[in-house]
């Protein structure tokens, strides 16, 4: 296996979860009657929503700074920062989901986490213009 | 070229298809007026919307499945695979625009081939563990 | 590091404009008063939030297209692609921003370095089946 295994883990994980996120809203459609295609109707359906796609929005960041990360830090460094991800995704999801302004720190955890990659794909840039 | 081929191909079509669907978007937002930044106003148009963007929340558990995947079960395993998430697609695009409720089968064929894809990275990195 | 440079580069950039893509959104929705989970209410916020949503559309195509590409026509070739890109969302955004209607040809332009690289992947796997 060519691959990093804690990065492949980590990766394996962050889609699992927001494969739990969908799920979540297939589960807030039916409970609360929002049929589909509406995407509004209840306010618990939209929290559920939004969890789900702002869980999107952060992944496709995410992974491509997981992995370009972990060919600069290592496998193990990266995989750290993205458990920190994967930890801010929980607190921000079941914060958002008690209300909307309970959703700031775990949005914070998880801009830390892929900010945490994205300064270490920037050093390993420069090392290698420098080098 | 370092990449697997067949991987690549899925790829490449896994793309393509995505840019079809929101081109879909595109055409029903002007056949139905349905006026720029609007994402409501004609059922038709709405379906076509989900269709885009369920295939996008696919699609970003898809590539990072089908590339760790074909890393541990190789190019054209990996491949098939994901040929069954396109036909998938095929299937809960066109069911999907005929009614909601229609929907069904194409989701659960797409989320068997991720998951066959899934199963397959756990595999790999349980191999690496215990080497 | 195993990457390659310019290409990680263009990544960082990508991933960071739809960040700030992401941070506007934000931003519009105190500036206006649209009290999240609410995806609507006012022209300027859905406006910012379509802008997001299309580059995460974007995004989610363009990455595996620059990765993929950059391993058939080389770093720099790539990243000057994943350039063009970059310039095209500009464009659309600040068009798109200043009216619904001007978003046309920042659409065009990223459209076309995306399409650029789906060409050199296509390049790319059938020179590897002709090998």
């Amino acid at each position: 296996m060519l691959l990093m295994k804690f990065t492949a883990l980590v990766t394996l994980a962050a889609v699992a979860l927001t494969f739990v996120f969908s799920g979540k809203v297939g589960m807030m459609r039916r409970r609360y009657g929002v049929e589909a295609p509406a995407i509004t109707g209840h306010i618990e359906f939209e929290k559920a929503n939004r969890i789900h796609y702002n869980t999107i929005e952060q992944l496709v960041l995410f992974i491509p700074l997981l992995w370009l990360g972990s060919s600069v830090i290592g496998d193990v460094p990266a995989a750290g920062l993205g458990v920190v991800w994967l930890v801010g995704r929980l607190i921000y999801a079941s914060g958002y989901q008690r209300g909307a302004d309970k959703r700031g720190p775990g949005m914070i955890i998880t801009m830390l986490a892929s900010f945490g990659l994205f300064l270490a794909v920037v050093w390993g840039i420069i090392g290698e213009l420098i080098a």
